[in-house]
């Protein structure tokens, strides 16, 4: 293969580097100093379904940018393929970021889409995020632990790769956890039976939808109310649910003074 | 009581509000544009042990600072003392910020704070942190989740109370779930034979402290080798056990061009 010139120039100034970076929930300013820093550095930024796609004007004006997450329940781009353009796109252009919701080690496939690029030798960088398993139920003023109520907590998704209730729900209603589920509302009702066959039909549990943006939804009660089959929510949007003590805890915070501001001036702030 | 010419004024500009924000761990860069904000409009800030004081600097000048965090193993302040100091900055001079290291809802007496201060009709506020339960195994390079290796994570401290083995550890060793242990390096002989005693002495096991500081250190084995009473490490540093397949897994990232910047020109960037 004959090497351009333009190529040549190219080696020589941008080493190609992958950054995979948590872009946080809701609020878009829970982003870190590192991600925004990342951002502004990147030629190519790929990104998933954000909280607020405002993110991406931290970019570079003249940097790629591509949507790779899911279009309407099927996958834009198959991992196989994004994994392809990372490489690729790296070699290309310099630095590709990865910019993907809450943190990228959560559920998130950050760590494969590093592994495969450094197989090819591209350098590799991870930015965590805020995530949804901790900052969701916080939005809705639920501490994942709490003196003398909840000692600890367990994050899981609901389901299998083939689609069953993923079996460590059953493991984890017999034990003291606090259980928070991302991911997982379309599977309520299976969740809320593995609690009732430990007998713990009293315990209380929460969903917390759209975590922290405006149209945040609140549902409380117990895993008793949550077997009526007439209880029912809008599976699209995303949800986080928690089972345990903590989950009869509220609490509405006083945001006004620190609330986001236009995207314009959003951007102009960091 | 009278009111003072000075009190009324007071009054009448600054609104009490409590601020519990996240500082996140390690690189003072992991810390949220929302927390910069807080900071920035805060007349006090109360803060524990941090990963970097630069912190501080997004205050205001005048703004009045106190560390309230732990000294030589003994707390400076006892909780009520702090829940009170709280509440009367808050009067007396409007904005309180209390900054905690990682995320205030994880082991970090936030939402107790908040209580109390509502309780007391001050407003209160939540901003999240990166949490050590993530970020700290993520710093050397282990995801708490991973596809077909680790579906589920759980999140707990090694003592309860009165200084006992969190019962809880030996629930996990029951499990699939990958453990990770906050602060309970001085516990790891006992979390090794709870695995050992559910017949995983083969299950990975890491130990970070330090996690993304300069001199981050890194452990790799398994519970077997955990066991060994040669083993030792300075239980004094910040430290993080993960147990399950994914701590056999490792990355070394190229943060080479992403490094935080010196103390001044960090705080200039944001």
């Amino acid at each position: 293969m004959t090497i351009l010139p333009e190529q040549q120039r190219r080696k020589a100034t941008a080493m190609p580097l992958l950054s995979v970076v948590g872009a946080g929930i809701g609020d878009p300013e829970l982003i870190t100093l590192k991600a925004v820093k990342a951002l502004r550095s990147a030629d190519v930024v790929l990104y998933d379904a954000l909280a607020n796609e405002v993110l991406l004007d931290y970019a570079p004006k003249q940097a790629i940018r591509l949507y790779v997450g899911k279009r309407r329940n099927h996958k834009a781009f198959s991992q196989p393929e994004i994994n392809t353009m990372i490489v690729e796109y790296a070699r290309q252009y310099g630095h590709v970021v990865r910019l993907k919701g809450g943190d990228p080690f959560v559920f998130g496939r950050g760590w494969e889409e590093m592994d495969y690029a450094r197989d090819q030798g591209i350098a590799v960088n991870y930015i965590p995020g805020i995530s949804s398993a901790i900052a969701a139920p916080a939005a809705a003023g639920i501490p994942v632990t709490l003196r003398g109520v909840s000692r600890s907590f367990w994050v899981l998704t609901a389901t299998t790769e083939s689609g069953d209730l993923n079996p460590e729900i059953r493991q984890a209603a017999a034990t003291d956890a606090t259980l928070v589920v991302l991911m997982g509302l379309s599977k309520l009702p299976e969740i809320a039976a593995a609690y009732a066959g430990a007998g713990k039909t009293a315990l209380p549990l929460a969903v917390i939808q759209n975590a922290g943006l405006p149209d945040q939804r609140y549902w409380q009660g117990n895993v008793a109310a949550a077997l009526d089959p007439a209880l029912s929510f809008d599976v699209k949007l995303p949800g986080v649910i928690v089972v345990g003590e903590v989950a009869s805890r509220q609490m509405n915070f006083d945001i006004s003074s620190l609330e986001p501001q236009t995207a314009a001036s959003y951007v102009q702030f960091a």
